[in-house]
């Protein structure tokens, strides 16, 4: 064990199973001032992030990010980023695992918060 | 087409079938001043980077990352954080494909430089 470097890579679909509640991201990695977080997903809110750019990367399912004026669809593989600003929604009709990439202190809601506003920097 | 999001999803592993040399990162997508890039791997260099955090995604293959006290293997679906200031070398028995995530500007060779420093913010 090295206190100055992880002693073994993370397997983040592996990680996304030890989850149980839906939309809530579980963080797994930094990188700077920035986190890999896993998170199930399923129906969620609109909402926007105002300052930062989010990454969706699928592995596991079939994401749909609606947004104003059509929507994306991302399949396992897939990588997206919403740019800052703009208004999103992503959509799950069944689950699908999908792994995060932005800013520590990000919150999944967003600007709009509400009742899915997940508690931030758990780590799993 | 919208000009403020992009159009459609990534799949960075089909983007890694369009590079045909080893070791020079392609950029295909950003988030605030940070990049994805894809890259294909074989026995590299030692080196290390002095400011920053580096995380590796193995999308295809083995890759083995060598540090000074031991080494960390990742498979497919693996990702793993080096921490700034702490020299690596990434190798690769047999082809690799992976994904980079780091901030803009970033040389591959890090510190070191050398002949298989790479040609910086290649798009793919």
């Amino acid at each position: 064990m090295n206190s100055q470097r992880p002693s073994q890579a993370i397997h983040p679909l592996s990680k996304s199973a030890l989850i149980d509640d839906l939309w809530s991201p579980h963080v797994i990695a930094e990188m700077n001032d920035y986190q890999f977080k896993v998170r199930i997903e399923g129906d969620f809110v609109w909402h926007r992030h105002a300052d930062t750019d989010e990454a969706f990367y699928v592995m596991d399912g079939e994401l749909r990010i609606d947004f104003r004026d059509g929507a994306v669809t991302l399949q396992a593989g897939d990588l997206y980023v919403v740019p800052k600003g703009i208004k999103h929604k992503p959509y799950a009709a069944q689950e699908v695992r999908l792994m995060l990439i932005e800013p520590k202190g990000v919150k999944n809601t967003g600007d709009e918060g509400g009742e899915l506003t997940a508690e931030n920097n758990r780590w799993i």
